[in-house]
């Protein structure tokens, strides 16, 4: 007995979740519009081809073989750990039908060009059509999977594991608690000079400066690239090739540089990989059918917020970087100080678009969009009445009237990728960014490394904390390991009151 | 009995065979270096999975219930060639082992990123022990697939049904008779103005330009695109999707025009397939398990070299666009007429590299190739030879010392590619474009339509006589149908001797 069979057809299932990364990848920044239905017949083919080779007899005969091996090893043992996660997740993948994942892999692939024509085209009708099929099809994907009291448990479980729409709206109450009163507070503070972030920016010199600066933080452009696209995106086809996106407008300079710092924060996450674990149940998500080195969605993001806002919209990191953006931009930021840049780029006020919002408003577009997934998943709420209730949830926590379906229901692509139940580990991610942030705080060569701009010590401290574990460890596992605790809201309401506090002084 | 689970297991390995062109299109233009060795591994599985989907039981069954609704079909019966066609290709392709296969893929990945440095750095050691390995495997894959008289045979046969080594040195002994000759001639008259394609040329201008010009030769750009690469190619994701790709030097015009030419020529092959031949074995080249919707790789060539040569290096073209070419480029050709730039772009002279040789020499390029590749096959030539043997024949045919590898034996992807064999498709495609080019021109809706400039008529007739069938035709069956002969040097060695009678003029 060996696990060598088992290595190899994971190996191979792995390269085929991978190759639709690829094929994701491309569709998302260059594919011609033309190709997407013949594009998503491949994602579909490929990710069936997945399932089945995970759900097929050689595979279990790998698994049963590996077993011999594995069930006399350690617990935590990482040869043992392998097969365990692997037979939970084969067990879970083969309660849902093929059918179901076939039909919802071409699906996603066909309605994410749908959804870019359609918010092009400010068209929600045109849409609704692939999401009231996704909807038909998550719900079917809830039930296959089971669930205790709610079906959307089943569809946040897959994101962020142990998740409930229960245990998230007790966070949700904790945080509204702790984030309204700074909102408030925030919100009777003077304006910033926004005028400074307006440019208008040349888009190649924006690319060059926030390239240079996610360079500066870790990310590793010789295994990876930064292309154009609708909605930015990282994606991973091996740790030695990890690929970013970002959005740039000429004349707001947040949404290029924190878009592209978010999106490194990701891609150092798969780049610090384990390189034992490519091709491996480490960085695959079996039952998704995903290829992810992370370990949840929700750590993942802590990653990207930790990078973007721990240390990007830091008063230390203007203060450290702010004569480089001068010279980068010697017009456009000859009258820009340290600490004008560093209030402008986190003004506080409730806005439409939640990529854009800021730190203290943020959560409460997850807060809504969780609502209404919950309410779509319930049954509670059809397709044609979604605009409707987004309007209403956006003037009930934002204050704001929705103009439109573009700068609405229509902003986000997650819904057209098929990704119900994934918005919560946004939340997840700020609350996890902030504890993990305060942990490497507390390693001396880390806080002297952020003092001088030196991000070495803090990538190497995320390293060995986080990325290299990719999926071998739960997310609470590693929080425990890294921090001392589990899931805690209270270090990023710390984080947010201390910085309330500083743009009030 | 139906033909449906044939359809469909066909339409999955079609699919996994496009997602690998996907792999290789990115691999070839925008993927990271370092991401080669999981990108070898990627191809090699999703080309082994499709081997074995196309080599399985269960395909077998689909083909022999298939089988039973076809056998009482006429013999000219679409669905009764598909599937004869189908049943032929997998006995081949049984015969070929699947490690073999496997390792080839995973090879042909690596050796071209070791070939684009290799050449970088003129390091042709570096790059012998990827060349050695695929001698190795394509000595194997010829005993394989099997041959009469030469290993050679069976490789050509890939590429060009029924061809053999026999068979090409008759015609290139023709050709050789025809090109010297005309070589001669054409060298003795002087030189034409090449300063006025040095520019420099601004290379977003050179791309608009030969984009806009390919978009009127009827290059389909919504279902398409053009990159960057270090070696020009056309590859196909599905006819709504064909890509092409360029290299273009500022300050040598022809690289960048002819070459979008060209790559356009397979575009439009590809692109004018039938639709109904979509995820289809008239799409799909099963013994070389790669995605193709052409005949052979020689009436593909045919494609392009007529676009690139009958129509783009004609005395009419540059009379019809020299002052729209003027238009572009005001400054760098102030002083440049129509025959100047037509006598500019087809200087005959000698040179080291083949895809920018003139049309006279560029086949002595293939058949000094062809040499080399059989003596390889045969075991009369080792690759630690291959340098020195490439020198002699340079010096041979061509007159010319070579100076480093990369202008050498280097200059190719091809056997990085694990193409051998391929190269006599050149030819063929060039005797090949002068039959149909010849045949078109007997309509009089294209003539009139090639002396105002609109290429609709040549493209409409060749997208019916030859782009629709796909692989349904032999090219033997095409060349026949749309031309009444087969195989014929003659019409290209009259092309020829026109070009320099006019050149002479």
């Amino acid at each position: 007995m060996s696990l060598a069979p088992y290595d190899e057809q994971m190996g191979q299932i792995a390269d085929l979740l991978c190759a639709v990364n690829v094929l994701h990848w491309d569709a998302r920044t260059l594919m011609p519009a033309a190709g997407a239905a013949a594009r998503g017949k491949q994602i579909a083919t490929l990710t069936g081809l997945a399932r089945d080779l995970a759900t097929g007899e050689p595979f279990r005969a790998a698994l049963d073989a590996a077993l011999e091996v594995t069930a006399a090893l350690p617990a935590d043992d990482l040869s043992r750990r392998a097969i365990d996660q692997t037979r939970l997740a084969v067990e879970t993948l083969r309660r849902i039908p093929k059918s179901l994942i076939v039909e919802a892999a071409d699906l996603a692939a066909r309605a994410e060009s749908a959804w870019v024509e359609a918010r092009r085209t400010n068209d929600f009708d045109g849409f609704a059509p692939y999401l009231e099929r996704t909807v038909a099809l998550q719900r079917q994907r809830a039930e296959a999977i089971g669930y205790a009291e709610h079906p959307y448990d089943a569809l946040v479980g897959q994101y962020e594991p142990g998740m409930t729409l229960a245990r998230l709206d007790t966070l949700y109450a904790t945080l509204r608690a702790g984030l309204l009163p700074l909102i408030e507070r925030a919100r009777s503070l003077p304006e910033p000079r926004l005028d400074l972030l307006r440019g208008p920016f040349p888009i190649p010199d924006q690319k060059a400066f926030a390239s240079a600066m996610a360079a500066r933080m870790g990310y590793d452009f010789a295994r990876g690239r930064l292309d154009d696209t609708a909605h930015p995106f990282e994606i991973s086809f091996d740790r030695t090739d990890v690929r970013i996106t970002g959005r740039f407008r000429d004349t707001w300079l947040p949404s290029g540089f924190f878009g592209v710092w978010h999106e490194a924060g990701h891609g150092m996450y798969e780049q610090g990989l384990d390189p034992a674990f490519s091709r491996s149940i480490f960085a695959t998500d079996l039952v998704g059918l995903y290829a992810v080195g992370g370990a949840s969605f929700g750590m993942h993001e802590s990653q990207s917020r930790l990078w973007e806002n721990r240390v990007g919209r830091s008063r230390r990191f203007w203060a450290l970087h702010c004569a480089e953006a001068r010279a980068a931009f010697p017009r456009q930021l000859a009258d820009a100080d340290a600490d004008s840049l560093w209030r402008a780029v986190n003004h506080v006020a409730p806005g439409l678009i939640r990529v854009e919002a800021d730190e203290l408003t943020y959560d409460l577009h997850i807060m809504f969009r969780t609502d209404l997934e919950a309410a779509l998943m319930a049954g509670d709420l059809a397709v044609r009445d979604l605009p409707g209730a987004w309007s209403d949830m956006v003037r009930r926590d934002l204050g704001l009237d929705v103009p439109n379906h573009r700068d609405g229901v229509l902003q986000d692509v997650h819904w057209a990728a098929g990704l119900m139940g994934s918005f919560p580990t946004y939340t997840l991610g700020n609350v996890m960014s902030s504890q993990l942030f305060a942990a490497a705080g507390r390693d001396a060569g880390v806080t002297s490394g952020l003092e001088r701009g030196d991000y070495a010590p803090l990538a190497a401290w995320l390293g060995a904390n986080v990325h290299r574990h990719g999926r071998s460890l739960t997310p609470d596992a590693i929080l425990r390991r890294a921090t001392g605790s589990s899931l805690d809201p209270a270090p990023y309401l710390a984080d947010l009151t201390r910085k309330v506090d500083q743009l009030a002084a």
